[in-house]
């Protein structure tokens, strides 16, 4: 159905289907995701089997199936090599059409998520597959994937031009050679997909593996780190090499948005404790709310976009996380605070004219009682969208509701996919077209905006937004 | 009406009332609540006046009329035996016509509340009665009430069939005979009455009078209780008893949902302190930490479902608390935190194959903050239905909105009543039937799912979760 | 269009377009802002140019063009007199039709923004002006404006019974000299212009001007202030001026709901610290604290309605503080607590039968959390309108959804404009109005409750319940 998601009430329906026809078609920006570079960098990659593809690295879906009493060893998950018995994967189910029908019995349990309607929106759009998930399609369905896959179209450059995505940002991290984004570049294909410098492994002194970071970002610059000034030079240098490289966005994840400016004493000490692995827990804390102002200032001077990532308290579940490691679904958000923790770096920064800042969380409370007063207010933020969780029809929607009275929509990011599970890149976007055509036409049918409003705001939020908060019209 | 409640607009109220005719009929879940059970245990128990029934018991209804300057007095309520002139009766209201004509006065104060619609459609469905609560009808509803009392059809058991209840769980103190479970049992009568095993009194070292439960329990459970050994012992005997009787569930309430594993020499050092009634504030907030690890260690084994009420801060107001005692509509919300407070439970339990918690609470921002994505991860979470103010039209619908799209729908715990309101549980859970037909036609209707889920999602949500949540399907 | 920004769903439309035409015409009750009592002090005050007038006075206008990279200066907002070189105005834009122009270019940023209505709405019913505002149109709209507050009909008096105004208080320091209010009824003119008390810059110990605040205080009371007795004197002697001269409440704002009662040996000790400029932030918080307290204990015996606005950090942006002052679009919301914070003033006050607080907050969590089942429950208490960022539709919604079913409608304050701009009051009453018309008509259509109960709600929402709480109707 061309109008599906949208209000039932025929007025709003009807305006909502021709505010939402208006965009359609624009080509996709993605300025933000974890799309893998290797899948462009050869012509020809191939995904693998349906659940290659679909199942094994979408932890939407195999947590929900957790949560439920399947085991991640019955849904193919690859336990860690340092977990007794993971190399003999006697536990571990390899049979992939078995995995799927195990997924389609249980699929019940998406009713009513993102999740669940992504994979139906995609099966029908991508693969041109219209059968139900269900226990009597599994076989079917993974039949007619498996097809789809082995043909030429389906490979991800393919992909790339058939889905008219404009840009694709990945993310990689300080110490990354780039050499599939260099690869990309070489092979003289024409689609744009660009790095972001993603620096977390290098600043969270807490990290377990925080010194060999810091040995591998020293290689890869070219310089000798041993002292907190030399760091900061090698986090230049890379930032530099990003940006070559065609990055135009950094990306900072913290457990909160702290900030506070060390003096250049404290940095200094700090640092050299972390260097002979004896800082604190409140040292760590510390140097994050600092570097998070060095970042800031570094953007104001290369022009990269500063995007920031609160709330995820990752690995929440530590028996998964032995097991099987990281981004197994056992994230959890945590509230997050803004007006008082991001204050140090606003008050350095938040009037600068060069520099601009995206922000993301996953505590809805804070979107309408300090985000949106402070994106009306100072002149670097833009409010990214609904992240995670709340990348779904009704989180987008009370993230309209919510922020759009103070901020207006031209302090807004626009939209990005955030994903890794590439083919479902093109419904993710069709859905946020959908959520903003559906929430302008309930403005439009109420009088609060015309239709010249109404059409205009709907190809920003589509479309415009995204590309000129990341600066990809530059 | 039948569709009353259901949106306006016409498609989704079609909808909404196939789905709710669908399960209008059903038997009822009453998995928590808190009816007396000596109601059932006489075969001819009468109610009293129709204010005995309807208002007196009901904090609900004389916390409002207590906010416009009704006092408690006026409405009958006994002040405490302890204060004075209490016993002598001179200034508490004895006519209870004219209690029942002071509310029908006030009742405009009740528009739009869900107490105004409980008391309107339990008149109207389960009395007959279908006049307006106000002054001019008070006389002849109280007329009516008291005729229908007086007749054997509305004695508590006659209730019971009529109102088609499967299983009603009370809520009983760890210390209680459970006499009148007895009773019930006794009598030859088949309706499905069940104690729920509630030892905050016992577990709370702060609790004024917990040294005298302490007694008590050891009394009733023939144990010595000398350390802190004996009192777990003890504990687990009352388990066992309460599940004889057919208990399939325990129930915990605290204030936050702080949870520490002491050790074994911690717990022992605080609960001597606690004897000697020399605990501190500090060591009461660590005990209860530890004690809801311990009673999730124990429904591991007894398979006792653990219920976590989070949030009430008890006996807010402390002259109304000195003149009338608990339960008296004072009790007011606190913010919640379940992410870091719950995790030290979680490490140990969360992945249990034999436990499940859910979890209540009455700060929404957690819902889609923290519930939805917990309960959306690990295998032993449910998410309990909206308590005590948010059992409402809005609240019910703002639970459903906040929490699907992550945990879905099979990881909630289904609708429970919570009342002692005993003939308002069929509308209550009307109520609840209708929210949820409402809720899923405006999924039908926009396209998210299809009929046979919305069939299948409206029977989980009336009647096959709570069953299957609390093991009453065993 | 008589049934603006009512829900399309046609039932809904038509029976709020009754409800709203019920109460349209109903006079304004405006119980608290920040109008100039000046406008009314002389009978042919002129309000300058339309920037003067819509503009330069608007911090919610001038903050969303900043945050888009318009600068103050080129708004025409003045820097403090201490800014180098603000003197000289050589920064400063001058020409106010070139000001209006860049805001009409700019005007795109206020779509489906609160802002973005009021002007539109009050262009058209108190200007006459149906143009949009943008570039094309600026000059036109310019011309209008001016030419119509040329008009004897434009002057402040003459608009004040044209709106129907039937009360409107302005707020004024402790230290007020009240004159503008005496010149008003010295003037013989009749419309009801009343002062409120507003005592927050004598009473926050940590303001930068206090010590001159008490000067002040102690000199227009007549009063030596040296000792904390003397300043309770003073600020008695000060209620008793303004309650001489019409006032009905007092105004207190806070960043924190904390209460504390002192003993009167610290509240001495404190205020002699803070005398000699010695207090520390800690006595600052715990003495507004007590203050609090002191506030309430003196409206229980004067009468005066006491307000509390909570949750707002001033001057959040130091780089505009420093060059334009307070008021600037900076000030940003924090999170807010009361079940903890109001307890102490609660435990004094809190059932006392002559003392009534209005509460406000910026936070949208504390409403059906904490707010809704404090004001449920305590007789002092009333909840007030969605206050700045909230006074919004959906905002305003978003309210009454979670507050009435816990606390219903009689425990709400009705509405108050809050605004210094002074011709949008009647705009911003009239949204009031038609969301209330709007919420009102889904609960009618829906069932929940009948016409009688819709059309006294409606009465009670526009008009009595303001008139009611601030005892404007004594």
């Amino acid at each position: 159905m061309r109008n599906r998601y949208f209000s039932s009430d025929p007025a709003r329906n009807n305006a909502a289907l021709a505010l939402y026809d208006s965009v359609a078609n624009l080509p996709l920006i993605c300025p933000h995701g974890h799309v893998d570079p290797r899948l462009f960098a050869e012509a020809d990659y191939h995904f693998g089997s349906p659940v290659d593809l679909l199942i094994i690295p979408d932890h939407y879906i195999f947590r929900m199936l957790y949560s439920q009493g399947v085991s991640l060893d019955e849904l193919g998950i690859p336990a860690r090599a340092s977990v007794p018995g993971s190399s003999g994967g006697d536990l571990n189910e390899r049979d992939h059409r078995e995995i799927w029908r195990r997924v389609c019995a249980n699929w019940p349990l998406f009713r009513a998520t993102p999740t669940g309607i992504w994979l139906r929106d995609e099966l029908a759009e991508v693969f041109g597959i219209h059968l139900k998930l269900n226990s009597r399609n599994a076989d079917a369905i993974y039949d007619a994937i498996e097809e789809r896959l082995s043909r030429a179209e389906f490979r991800p450059r393919a992909l790339f031009e058939r889905f008219n995505i404009e840009a694709l940002a990945t993310t990689d991290a300080a110490t990354d050679t780039l050499e599939h984004h260099q690869a990309i570049r070489e092979s003289g294909w024409g689609g744009r997909i660009i790095p972001t410098f993603r620096p977390d492994a290098v600043v969270n002194i807490d990290n377990a593996v925080w010194l060999q970071n810091i040995e591998l970002l020293g290689d890869i610059a070219g310089i000798d780190i041993r002292s907190f000034s030399t760091y900061i030079q090698a986090l230049e240098q890379r930032r530099a090499a990003f940006k070559a490289m065609g990055a135009t966005a950094t990306d900072h994840a913290a457990l909160t948005a702290y900030t506070e400016l060390l003096s250049a004493a404290d940095a200094e000490a700090i640092f050299a404790r972390a260097l002979k692995g004896e800082a604190t827990v409140k040292d760590a804390a510390r140097f994050t709310g600092h570097m998070l102002i060095e970042m800031a200032r570094m953007s104001s001077e290369d022009g990269l976009v500063m995007q920031l990532h609160i709330g995820s308290w990752r690995n929440h579940n530590p028996q998964v996380f032995a097991r099987y490691g990281p981004d197994m679904g056992a994230d959890i958000p945590i509230r997050s605070e803004f007006t008082k923790n991001l204050k140090s770096l606003l008050d350095r920064f938040g009037n600068h004219p060069d520099l601009r800042l995206a922000l993301f969380n996953l505590d809805e409370t804070a979107y309408s009682r300090e985000l949106a007063p402070l994106a009306g207010h100072y002149p670097i933020l833009r409010l990214g969208p609904p992240w995670w969780f709340f990348d779904s029809w009704l989180g987008m929607t009370r993230f309209l509701d919510d922020v759009v009275e103070t901020a207006g929509i031209y302090n807004l990011a626009g939209f990005n996919d955030d994903t890794r599970a590439y083919p479902s890149i093109p419904t993710r976007h069709d859905v946020w077209r959908r959520v903003c055509a559906d929430w302008l036409a309930g403005q439009l049918v109420r009088g609060f905006i015309d239709e010249e409003d109404a059409f205009e705001m709907i190809r920003a939020l589509a479309y415009d937004l995204a590309k000129q908060t990341y600066r990809l019209d530059d």
